[in-house]
């Protein structure tokens, strides 16, 4: 990549984050209301000493820090780079302020951007490589804002609005949905392109999957209330043991943010307080719940493997899906009923059957930045596909994404699965 | 009490509470790093809440409310008013803004002194009392602000200062404290004139007390160093079991907000950072520390009655005291040294050894006003004579505050007493 | 005392122990199923241990431990004496068994009785002194041998008995409490006697005391029960702050060990499970309890000063009272109806408003038995007048018993008091 | 198979359970030290449960329970066969006592070998699989008898001794380690014969891995100790964040039961407190810590597939392993130095590095039973092979063992693996 287009790249990441922030109080940034939920200005600042400490801090001798503080206060989890803030106390701290945290993203934008132009060209690959990783990260980070702003919004009983747009609630309902064939074998999984992918979707690796179908479309709202009308958060036998502790410890009755007031269903979206749309995706559910539907519904999660290689052959792409470009900030009902894959790419996360485990011969980096993905390999399911809240040129059909089976504050969803084959 | 009058002590109270936040950024008004410091927002919305409903609501046939929701979201304990957004989770709310607390404010000081322009004469001496209780509470609420915006930016890392005022240091030692005497015998507690008090404050009563002996001022920094010094923190043989417990739990070495770097102990104080000052009132010291000083110093800490008695002998007054309004924000060295009783009102509250319990005979008031006080009558120890965050026109010596034995947050110190007679 | 009349009554006190475990089988010396609750065994070890530790390891040279760990395992809290078991495992230690604390009582009986032959008489007032202690000790760990006995098969689905004996019902009804009176003015109030007493009943001191009534006789299950049936569990007004948390949290809607099945109260006793006698007093109640029944019922508790005043007035004495001798292991319904103070002593432990703080010019002994009681003289209330698990020969009416107000697995129960004087 | 067969088998299995009893004293069968570990007596009476429950009660009209409570309190985790009594509750019930749960064992044996008589040929097959179900169900107990039994004595200070027989120290060094390989490609994975086998294992489907290498034998104590004495508990790279997050949190420093005297490593066995073996197999580790060494060494753990094909290509049986029968209740030193692939049945449980998730087309039994391993497929990881806790005849190379990643007071242990070829 030449030094100019990664300078307009790195511009254009870094005025979307800003431009998430806009409709945003300055209280709006501050707080954090549940652990995973960090404030909006701790992201600002996160995504910038990201750049600071990987490329800046490590390319250029005697760096001298923008704060000495910083470090601590803005590490996520490297153990690498020091001592960390706690994270659970991220909403504790009035300071730094967001005008500081706007300071620093400009101070560091500004040493970035000066930086690409000097490096010396036996550095600028690798220089190159670092600050797309960072490119990337951050892009990660304005899905966590739009999500963490949204339960900062949607958990406050005065029910702010993020912006205005109406959610056109389409008048049609949505076409049935259609069962799809894929041929069982032995296929290639893993990222094969010379395009950037992080470390978890290599090494390419060859597995082998059964005949599988899965369905055409993902589960909406309408699907997902029969669900809860026929009694799902009541029977433990849709559930997995822990799953049915959570339901029962935390009093579930339905997706995180919905509430039922005389006898109608309303959520919480990022454009206010609305009756929930049934022909739209459901989302906000667990790994929990989205198993639950599906053994209800006598069917199953895919696995991993089973969606990459249908994304695979179907050939599916980011061009038209509903992503975070998009503004709706919300999934959207399916728009085409033809008996294709869609909505594989975009509306929600689709929670997988995978545990989040190394692939075949996975090692990750030296240093910190292998950090950045092995550590986190247990205890996590796998979801493919990207969301609204997405930027459309960060998903990738090999992309994994992982969240905890009881976290529920992503845009998750559910496709429907099966296995098409008999027992010998 | 005139209405003109009343009009101008509302707007005095009102204006220093205003006053208090001006050097607060936005972000400061919004945390809540501990559960026991509120947001200063909810403090501005909660006195203001306090007036709406007590005495706009009150006296007002179908008042309506300034906003719907505002009563559940600055409700502090009132069962009697209705359901209360969870105490633990003020911080977790970025909304209603500042700038929304500021206008509620302004919405109900109109309000409220157009209301005492026409509120009619029959019902005025039972407003004004309202009023002014009102008054009190936001007084209360003052001395909360402070500790509360001390801690909020005392556990910053980036050591935020609310004033730069210099905390003048006194080249002198103070005086060495001297032991003066208090005959025994019956006296009435409790208050007696006909100004303002609060509920727990009467009824006046009788109570005998033995012959005994205070400390002419407050133990000071340097006295207490001899304590750390001498291990007093690693010795259990000072400690109340329950003290102890919470000593190596917390892993307390000495008063809150100090830290020892190089052998040099230092403090966060509103003004910043400072050198602990020696002369000056050991201060931010819970019950079981103020237990453990005494005990180590062969001493104990004076009754609630022995405080008052020697307060009302001494004919101590708030005239000369160290309060809100002299700005130091901070406990300060003993100005004068003659043998009289000094620092009994300002500085810092005083630990008694004596538990919140209702005086014989009290009952509390009817409605909702009854939980002002008379529900918190268990398990906190009664503190006595204000400190340097309490406003001057609120102390009196009948005044009883009181806390857990583990809080320190508030300005809390020690005086010194032991006891002058012999068993039969 | 001779030494044969400590050693007879040492022997008495020890086979006391013994005899109240007779209906145990071996499992019901083993459990812990709360915190409070110690098992049996360990009860039987730690007694044994006070006096190995306070006399025979104090007055013997170069005394050899019956075993080197069991000073760790069967210390309770005791700094002074070295590391400690932590008192919630002791559930979770199966050894040493039943039949080894068994053998080290025997083997510590052989010693200690051995001993007192032998020592000199210079050291026997000493020695006596520590003995007598020991002994009482020893019963009031009777006392909580019986209450974790009870919580031990109480709380067990199989409703295990402890003895069979029938709690007899009174055909006839009580009859109704009266109001008696007592005079104000300045009392002596603790022992005075050159009897036994612990240390927090000294030293004797003056107190003022105003004009107060006392009922005549104990709360009974039937007046209780009238301010469960008034809601009195489910409305806020009766109720101190942390007690009306305490009924939210812990779901209490009657004292502990009721159940409520087709109407109709029962309760566990020691006797298994019986229907609620109407005319027994009340009892396994906290003092949020206690406190909340007396405000619904427009009274008050005692002061603790009041108690001891009307028990030395009213020359009551333990002759007649309900005490683990006589083998109910429950309060029974008065017995006389007169207008005298009936019930002082033993039934239940009557809770007092009075906090368990040191009496003026209290100073605890030296050394590890210094820890006896002075440590725990914070957050708790005072109880008086001994229970049906209090041996005759240990309750006094300077007798000062303390618990946590949240606590009620002891024969805790309720008498009424009020003010008879009008405020100035 | 034949009903007298079954009737043998039936009695082999359940004479097991009481011999691994018989040396407890009885307060050894009560206690719950920590939640995973449940009271002997429990596991007595839970097994038994199992067939009064799933084949008495099943397949006998009007049955009549031996006691109408013990379902509620002996039921683990069935939600189709009513209430449970809370498991972290088991060690606070002292009843029914050990006798009971005898008592209890001795009839349902009596009814269920006269029922086994007296079965019609109808239902012959399907009983006859319940019972077998059954005595598998039971064997699982045994090992976690032992395995519990190990935990209640190794937390006693007093160190109680479950068995005298001496573990004899292998004078020779064991040989080294060789890597084995096996070849890539797709392979039958699962339980193929008409032998007995858990649902978990089915269906047989196809898998495919790549060239892998495998270690021929357990890592031992001596390995380990190198990872410990190369600081590995204290160095974040090799640990999972949540790993290290538990190793923070718990102080480990080495696996359970060891402990470290004057520079000497012990640790408790069912044979005392010994010296670590260092050629023994390592045991008691966690994933996590399986996980850490397997990176500190440079290497990884197997996954669940290449440990099977391994173990089916090397064709491994439990013939020679060291199991529950063979009396060592410890892993031993590896007896023979062929390279021929060792240990993998027998000794200790070897973790994979696979998550616990069902086989593609699995499905649970209906009812009940269906809730046997089903509902347990999230956030577990899986161990194969058995240990010296397992009963030889229980054990199979397709058995899928699992627990959370925390966990280690089973014997497991560490076999490493490697992968075998590059990435394209």
């Amino acid at each position: 990549m030449q030094r100019a287009e990664l300078q307009q790249a790195y511009l254009d990441v870094r005025r979307m984050t800003v431009d998430l922030c806009r409709p945003l109080a300055t209280e709006d940034y501050v707080v954090q209301p549940i652990d995973s939920v960090s404030p909006p200005k701790w992201h600002l600042g996160h995504t910038t000493w990201f750049f600071e400490t990987f490329v800046l801090q490590s390319y250029t001798p005697d760096y001298r820090p923008y704060h000495p503080l910083y470090s601590s206060l803005l590490n996520s989890y490297y153990h690498h780079v020091g001592a960390r803030w706690e994270r659970a106390r991220r909403g504790a701290l009035s300071r730094p302020t967001v005008q500081d945290m706007y300071a620093y993203r400009q101070a560091i934008d500004d040493r970035l951007l000066a930086f690409i132009e000097t490096v010396d060209a036996a550095r600028w690959p690798e220089v190159c490589t670092r600050v797309v990783l960072g490119l990337h990260h951050e892009q990660q980070h304005q899905e966590l804002l739009v999500t963490d702003i949204k339960y900062i919004l949607a958990m406050n009983p005065l029910r702010p609005v993020y912006h205005t747009s109406p959610l056109t609630s389409s008048a049609a309902p949505v076409p049935e949905a259609q069962w799809l064939s894929f041929p069982g074998g032995t296929y290639d999984i893993g990222h094969t392109t010379e395009d950037f992918c992080f470390d978890n979707e290599q090494p390419v690796h060859r597995a082998f999957v059964e005949d599988f179908v899965l369905q055409s479309r993902l589960v909406t709202n309408s699907e997902y209330l029969a669900f809860i009308d026929d009694g799902g958060y009541g029977d433990f036998r849709y559930w997995l043991s822990n799953g049915w502790d959570t339901v029962q410890c935390e009093g579930w009755e339905a997706p995180l943010y919905w509430q039922k007031l005389d006898g109608t269903w309303y959520a919480m979206t990022l454009a206010g307080w609305r009756e929930v749309e049934p022909h739209a995706p459901v989302t906000h559910v667990s790994y929990y719940e989205a198993d639950a539907y599906a053994r209800w519904a006598g069917k199953r999660l895919p696995t991993e493997v089973e969606w990459e290689v249908a994304a695979r052959l179907a050939d599916v792409g980011p061009e038209t899906g509903n992503f975070l470009e998009d503004g709706a900030f919300h999934p959207l009902p399916v728009r085409q009923s033809s008996g294709a894959l869609r909505q594989m790419l975009g509306d929600v996360w689709e929670w997988t059957g995978s545990a989040y485990l190394p692939y075949p011969g996975y090692r990750p980096a030296a240093g910190a930045l292998g950090e950045y993905n092995g550590k986190f390999m247990v205890n996590q399911m796998v979801l493919r596909g990207g969301s609204c809240a997405t930027p459309r040129s960060h998903i990738r059909i090999t992309y994994r994404n992982f969240f905890a089976a009881h976290e529920r504050w992503q845009f998750t969803g559910i496709r429907l699965a099966d296995t098409a084959w008999t027992h010998v």
